[in-house]
């Protein structure tokens, strides 16, 4: 299989390390959907990452249902979300909120870095901002000190940790231990897993791709 | 059940369609994100929409968790999914992609009609389209003059038909019949159906909340 996208998106990050948590090696083609767009758009229609080539050649996109598919091929044991419900909804919508955070925190990251400066609307910006606060404030609620649900590391961990390192990494004035203590314990416990470690956050890419990283 | 949010919103109208198609009852609360974003913040911590209250009390988020949710509760013969691979992937690749097209599009009618006039950047709007216009396409290209997968109406469809209409809507230049004829067809065959018939594309709801329709 081949990955394509770079790990500064917190999306492709999550793909990454779900790919090692079920022990599936992966080759990795960088490309940044801003300096390589023509190259993005061809691989994926809607210019985004992440892709990922499987082996009968098919193109899967969006990181949700690459991860949904991963998923249901793996072995029972190694699946990363309950089959039954109410767990399952549980975990999903613990997920899907990890997700958002992320996807505020990239739109937050646009109205700085990548309009046209004098294109940047305040008002626009404290909104997004008053939804990854919001976000934050209900996962901090629901972070129950061990995992955020049952006894085993689930996709909702594995998006809500990516996604306060990206949070903590764009806007750092929005999150961090002070404001949100239980998100901070739940990220370092999961960035000390294997998986994690191998998937480093990316600010090295993120910088060659002209992102800038602090706020 | 309760739905909450605008037909205004593809998201929403893809959900209030898919619990017609499987004869589920559902009331509604018609919120807006822009007029009452702060009740909407306080029952979903994104202020995004839709949320779908259950009898349990339990709110799901996303419509895409929430229809992943409901199909797999439904019946074998009502589910908008196959069970199987390689054909589940397949639908639910198309369905991204859809959903993709109308988030897109989304976020094209907010350069115009939601940020400060003078805030418009050209280049991010130019963007947007060359995505709308790039996945349009592709969409275009797939379309195999019935379903798009097999012989049964899937969430594949849903998504498509929702996501077209609602492109010709907000920016009717970058579609229409001469362009995607085959997307035309299927979205007016899609339209056809009772359960599109009980959820039409509410531009009057959306007028009410301040959008300005046409581009």
């Amino acid at each position: 299989m081949i990955l394509v996208g770079q790990y500064d998106s917190p999306f492709v990050r999550r793909v990454a390390i779900a790919l090692h948590e079920y022990g599936l090696p992966f080759e990795r083609r960088s490309l940044s959907v801003f300096k390589d767009f023509d190259a993005m758009l061809a691989l994926n229609p809607a210019g985004k990452v992440p892709s990922l080539v499987l082996e009968t050649g098919e193109t899967l996109f969006d990181s949700c249902a690459i991860i949904d598919f991963l998923d249901g091929e793996a072995p029972p044991a190694h699946r990363l979300a309950p089959a039954d419900q109410p767990a399952r909804r549980r975990v999903l919508q613990l997920e899907v909120m990890g997700i958002t955070l992320a996807e505020k925190t990239y739109e937050r990251g646009i109205e700085r870095n990548r309009r046209a400066p004098t294109t940047r609307d305040p008002a626009w910006a404290a909104r997004l901002e008053r939804q990854i606060l919001s976000l934050s404030t209900w996962l901090e609620a629901e972070a129950a000190g061990g995992w955020f649900h049952g006894d085993r590391f689930t996709r909702a961990d594995l998006a809500v940790a990516v996604a306060v390192q990206y949070r903590d990494r764009v806007v750092p004035r929005l999150g961090g231990p002070d404001c949100f203590p239980k998100l901070d314990t739940h990220r370092r416990r999961c960035e000390a897993r294997p998986s994690f470690q191998r998937v480093p956050d990316a600010v090295d890419e993120a910088l060659r791709s002209g992102w800038q990283g602090s706020a």
